[in-house]
């Protein structure tokens, strides 16, 4: 017998992606297509683009695949509403409670009648995807983090997704790290996002009188051994520290796998992280927390959202 | 048909408490007996109060009501181990990795053999028993704390209980808070507990100039409109509202409950964190959350413990 297959759909800031997904966690190859989104485009232009993708992943693909779907996976940027299958994506300004998961379901079912259709924070899938086939496997109390122009992820406990009644857990960037007083776009102060997303590391640095703008350019000034490189660096990873200990107080975790543009600055990012989790002397079931990087591959927001449909005895 | 009790046992660092608990959190009159713990005992004589107390609760009792006994629930201060039943409260430190239990079990199973015995964070048992006939009555993801000499508390997500594999789940004191730089004992920075219960508040108006020495005076400084006093219960009040929004964030709460001695400081500690809350104005799912104070009379740990017992499906 043939393995299932899910439609993968990941909505973010800049493109949404869909691709046929098999229940070994592989795309299908030449099932992926992308349409741009960005935070420039129409309401209509953001439907468009979210049913063109989908609609190229399922004409592209033999009949003999499409009759093996048997479920949906959306994952999108956040804030969401999961009861109402309603998205409100920060960099996706036009959209406001707009009815993703209605958009795919009504796309999806002209060529796949009736096949369920699950959406979650595109941070909770990703961590889904590490658990399944990436660096959290294996483990039952997961966070995932993506520390990239921003700083998000999602939490897997006792084995099972927490999406919270919203849809929103897992916002991660959203806790705050003691001692620093970055203003937070949330309104929050010293969020972890307000300081160790790539854009806040780097404009720290320039704070400081470095000259670059991006983070790959404060990548190789860190490789050089460039001072305020160094500092920057190593400022934020003890702030994802901090917030990883923090988050370890409250829900008590075994693994936190960090993927991200920003997370391949220096490794670092990753030891000043752990020398922060470290400190946390009283606490063993803090300390014994395990920091790693992503397993991932570009994939992982498509396998992610996948996993809605191939574990979904872990999705709640 | 006479209701099921349960036998409840709570550990704390000053005493431990036993009780029988029937099945709408009601302690049976005369059924609750104290026996001293505190940091200077030695680990007999601690085994012996948590023997004492239980026996005198058990000996105390018409036969007929151990009759309906069908299960012991006991909370305990932490960290702990619950995969082993073993107890390392950080106020008792002549008990670390003592097998609880065990104790209990052994205890209990002479006069009532083979009833089950079920053991977690007192935080956890007190945030059972606001969700069971407390402020947080109806709601399916749940926060309490108690404010006191320390910050702890408990979590309820999707209406199951949040142990975490080691049991140590809840601990909110040492979520920290930005911008706040208070040392921690746990090693953190900003933590909540250091900031917030009532001795650390106390501390920080005693180093602005207060004169005061106990939560109570500092409630009589404020009552009265003394400066130092009014700041510091503000201080205090912003930094768990902090703490309550980055948890929040991470895992989407629908209340919070917050009990202990010092919460009873002024109203205002409860405004200042919902103002802190409400600063988060990015996150509608984060500001929707209530914070209201605990409902529990003093009985609030025992029933919370019972609670092991007698909301046994929403514990994992």
């Amino acid at each position: 017998m043939q393995s299932s297959l899910a439609v993968a759909v990941d909505l973010g800031g800049t493109k949404v992606d869909a691709a046929l997904v098999d229940d070994t966690g592989r795309v299908l190859p030449g099932s992926r297509h992308r349409a741009p989104t960005g935070n420039g485009a129409t309401s209509e232009q953001l439907a468009t683009s979210v049913r063109d993708a989908i609609t190229r992943t399922l004409t592209s693909s033999a009949r003999t695949d499409i009759a093996r779907v048997t479920g949906v996976g959306i994952g999108a940027a956040g804030p969401m509403d999961i009861a109402g299958g309603l998205v409100s994506p920060l960099n996706l300004p036009v959209w406001r409670g707009f009815p993703l998961q209605a958009l795919v379901a009504d796309t999806v079912h002209v060529t796949v009648p009736d096949v369920p259709v699950t959406m979650r924070m595109d941070g909770l899938c990703i961590t889904l995807a590490e658990h399944w086939v990436g660096a959290a496997r294996g483990y039952d109390n997961v966070m995932g983090m993506i520390v990239s122009t921003g700083v998000g992820g999602g939490l897997i406990l006792a084995g099972r997704t927490v999406p919270g009644p919203t849809g929103n857990a897992g916002h991660i960037g959203h806790i705050e790290a003691g001692g620093f007083d970055d203003p937070c776009a949330c309104g929050g102060i010293g969020c972890v996002e307000a300081v160790a997303s790539g854009p806040r590391t780097v404009a720290w640095a320039n704070a400081q009188g470095w000259q670059g703008s991006t983070g790959e350019e404060l990548a190789a000034a860190f490789a050089v051994g460039e001072e305020i490189a160094v500092r920057a660096v190593r400022r934020s990873g003890r702030a994802l520290g901090q917030a990883i200990a923090s988050a370890a107080s409250l829900v008590d975790l075994d693994v936190v796998a960090i993927g991200g543009g920003f997370s391949h600055v220096s490794q670092t990012l990753f030891d000043e992280a752990r020398a922060a989790v470290a400190e946390r002397h009283q606490f063993d079931y803090v300390t014994r927390l395990k920091i790693v990087p992503s397993a991932l591959s570009g994939d992982g927001p498509l396998v992610g959202a996948a996993a809605l449909v191939h574990r979904s005895e872990m999705v709640r």
